[in-house]
């Protein structure tokens, strides 16, 4: 089953480091393909807001010259919230707590899209 | 003057390192305040797409409890753009290249928005 093997990569993302909290792939229409959130995190809500941010993330990186968007970053008080294509019609996001390795989880990340990638 | 200095604090900034490629100090609503661009960069194309950003950042990071906002990154294939607050009410946007040292320039913006936040 691919909603299997997808959780599976998810589940093992989530424990490569403590520091991640929650990872799911989505959509580039914001709907929730496979997740591994914490109790009383809400699918929708990470589907919506993911899709979202990449949409606008895409005409920044387009309207500034940046080029292909590639990933969506975002830092607050309590934690990460990092948004990575995992190949062109989904995206893999994954919170991160506020004092996470962002070298390792940038890496596990890519590693992770690669495979959620081939698996799409 | 105020904007004098604001634009020393942006010209040091990018003179920090050549990966830097342009730098903006933007109001919470889209104004820009003072900026530090290449030609051909249009100075209200930055400062629309930093606000909007930051407008979808700082709901993204509520809704997914992130805590208040701090930062926003872009990764694209032809380079970063960096969203750090300056204080409440402004914002400082970097835009990077693509094989930028991101750890170095974290740091750099990250003075530069203290400095920034003190003037304004």
């Amino acid at each position: 089953m691919r909603a299997d093997m997808l959780t599976s990569v998810l589940t093992e993302l989530n424990g490569t480091s403590g520091d991640i909290e929650a990872s799911g792939v989505i959509s580039t229409d914001g709907l929730m393909i496979a997740a591994v959130l914490p109790a009383g995190m809400d699918e929708d809500r990470v589907g919506a807001m993911s899709a979202a941010m990449l949409s606008l993330g895409d005409r920044t990186a387009q309207e500034l010259a940046r080029g292909a968007l590639e990933q969506v970053l975002i830092k607050g008080a309590k934690g990460y919230v990092l948004m990575t294509y995992a190949g062109e019609e989904s995206v893999l996001t994954v919170l991160a707590k506020p004092n996470a390795k962002l070298g390792l989880i940038f890496l596990d990340v890519k590693r992770a899209a690669v495979s959620i990638a081939e698996l799409l």
